[in-house]
């Protein structure tokens, strides 16, 4: 089995005005759909981050791909690792999740599935073996301005229990999640403990506000809200200050922001910065690199849960499989899949059910590319004119005087 | 794909007395060959750590493999894991190798040759591709008894320079390791130091006393062999005393005493005990776990190299499929390969040329059992009468006064 071609298709997809620290959401968020297709006519269907620099980085991996062989993947990230100096520099504020560890990832995805098809046995099997065969999600609640979707403003604490709610009846999940930084601090505790009211004592809170805080806001909300959070994830920036909240913080602290390689670990574990590492295999160099991270995690008495950005189904149908063949991912997911309404795969979009999601059926990834629908989402990433994912910018839109909060609110 | 038949059958294979500071080899070595069959009638083969525990072991697992389909491997490891407090109690001096990392091992990579024989595909392919087509390993040089072998006496430092001299000459080895904790610590030290003058500077060294040393003998060793030994393995037993050494040894130590399981690797790693982890599919849970292993050193800085026990060409294969599958396993493995003269496979030794071993061609381990070769060396483990390994006693038949020395010589 040889690849003999490998296609990178720019997509945009119709995304809320959703807020966060970094800033707003523009119209449409950008992804990638990668194929890889083999001597056999197999396709292999990956899904990564969007833009400008990631077809650049395929462009530039391509020979390195075509005429091999899909099982020959360690060689491949090796060789990736060693042409980093060669690719092209990575993306605004998501430059760090567009190196080599993103470009190897899409591929091996993509050539997993292909393997998968080929053999008629589902990527997790191939990673080892599904732990679980449904896979928990926590709904992703954001506050967002009013547009075009049919979720109207959510700026007040009134505002994200009906969001919760919704979101709750609709897929029956049984975590959430609320993405911060956007309110005043105490505006946030707020809204968190209107969501604990209003879910009751049992269903896990989490708040990321993508540390915008201060270690002094960081101290005075954990101490605020001891008892409803099962993790804080990134109230600061950095580890010296994610340690310096952890020692006094009632709850857990999580990261998807001062943690994002293997590289991280080790003074993020001498200094116990974190008590939850959020996986993510587009990020963190694939799917066996996430087995890989869990085991680590384990060893080191480490919580795993998963981070997540705008995405479509191939990217569902991915993050399902790693985290069945994961044991110790034992969080609920983060997902942003419910505020996407457009899809790229055949029979449109995966299911969430009670909260979970089932490994699909059938080889591979157990989905299929809708080329119409693939080639509708490419003409509306030509039509958007958007080559980089820019939040502040799309903010400054709405208000010219908005500025980031990194570590300062 | 179903697996029908779990078959474990004890074997002996002849041993030469080679000296340890466990004591002494007996006669026999004892391993255990592992035959997973599927109901395609295909036969996936292991081998792992010989005597009655083991046996105990594979018939109260038996119910979790049979019947399982050979993907399904997480989960066994998972549910082999709850069943620990069933397992019979492990073994003598080994009783930490055959834990559940063991067991799980032991079928992991029988399932892994059948899948990779069903498809056709090299299990280290199956592990994500092999790093490199050739793994290097080194010759292991023991002192020793004169007995049925064609090696005589070794016991001085002339003798070892000869051994070693003839082990190079006949596998083309490129790097040595010297079993130490046998003579006095002084008389090793001559030893290496003889050894270096006979190889030239170029040639690796190692030297591993199995931990029989003192602190302060392990520092005056280290100081006398600055710039000889590419590392020192094990001079003292445990963590902290591996730490203390760690602190003032000019050269890196290794190990496989005092870290040998996930679960040893922080306190390691926050005592600077240790440099190089000695990697072992059979004991650190199986192929997969040590591909994992890999990443973890990687990410902490550690090095990678493996170790051995006398063994067969089963294990020989499925250690160079690991080793070529895990790019931080770049040091040269332990084997004693060149020490047993039987076989259990088809073609009888696997080669090894210019210190190496190729990755068997054909599909899953690339070895296939000898059936008649098989039964011979069951029928030499019935007549051999030995179900555990006791170095110690064997050595007392020699010496009745021998002690072993644990961190006090």
């Amino acid at each position: 089995m040889i690849v003999t071609d490998l296609r990178a298709t720019p997509v945009a997809i119709t995304d809320p005005p959703l807020r966060s620290a970094f800033g707003l959401h523009a119209p449409f968020a950008l992804r990638t759909i990668v194929e890889v297709e083999t001597d056999e006519g197999i396709v292999g269907l990956g899904e990564t981050y969007g833009g400008e620099a990631p077809l650049a980085a395929f462009a530039a991996v391509r020979p390195l791909v075509v005429g091999r062989d899909p099982y020959d993947l360690t060689s491949l990230r090796l060789a990736i690792e060693r042409h980093d100096g060669d690719r092209p520099d990575g993306w605004a504020w998501e430059a760090r999740t567009f190196g080599p560890a993103a470009l190897f990832s899409a591929i091996e995805v993509a050539c997993l599935d292909a393997i998968g098809k080929r053999t008629g046995r589902r990527v997790c099997d191939l990673l080892g073996g599904a732990a679980r065969q449904r896979v928990d999600f926590a709904a992703y609640l954001f506050f967002k301005h009013a547009g075009a979707d049919a979720w109207g403003e959510v700026l007040s604490t009134d505002a994200i229990v009906a969001e919760a709610r919704i979101m709750c009846a609709r897929y029956g999940f049984r975590s959430l999640k609320l993405k911060g930084g956007v309110l005043d601090p105490d505006l946030e505790v707020e809204a968190i403990l209107g969501l604990r009211e209003a879910v009751g004592p049992d269903v896990p809170l989490r708040l990321d506000p993508n540390a915008a805080w201060s270690v002094a806001t960081a101290d005075r909300v954990a101490k605020r809200l001891e008892g409803a959070l099962e993790y804080l994830e990134d109230p600061v920036p950095g580890i010296d200050a994610m340690s310096a909240v952890a020692a006094r913080a009632p709850m857990p602290l999580a990261t998807n922001m001062c943690v994002t390689s293997f590289a991280h670990l080790p003074d993020a574990i001498a200094k116990r910065a974190v008590a939850i590492v959020l996986s993510d295999h587009h990020m963190w160099g694939g799917m066996r690199a996430t087995v890989e991270l869990g085991r680590l995690c384990r060893a080191f008495g480490l919580g795993l849960s998963m981070h997540s950005n705008s995405h479509l189904g191939i990217s569902l149908a991915a993050m399902t499989h790693v985290a069945a063949a994961v044991p110790e991912l034992t969080f609920a997911c983060d997902t942003h899949y419910p505020w996407q309404t457009e899809e790229v795969i055949v029979g449109g979009k995966l299911a969430i059910e009670d909260g979970a999601v089932a490994i699909p059926d059938g080889p591979g990834l157990g989905v299929e590319l809708d080329r119409d629908a693939l080639g509708a989402l490419h003409e509306q990433y030509l039509r958007a004119g958007l080559t980089v994912r820019d939040d502040a910018a799309q903010m400054r839109t709405v208000d010219p005087a908005w500025r980031r909060h990194v570590g300062d609110w």
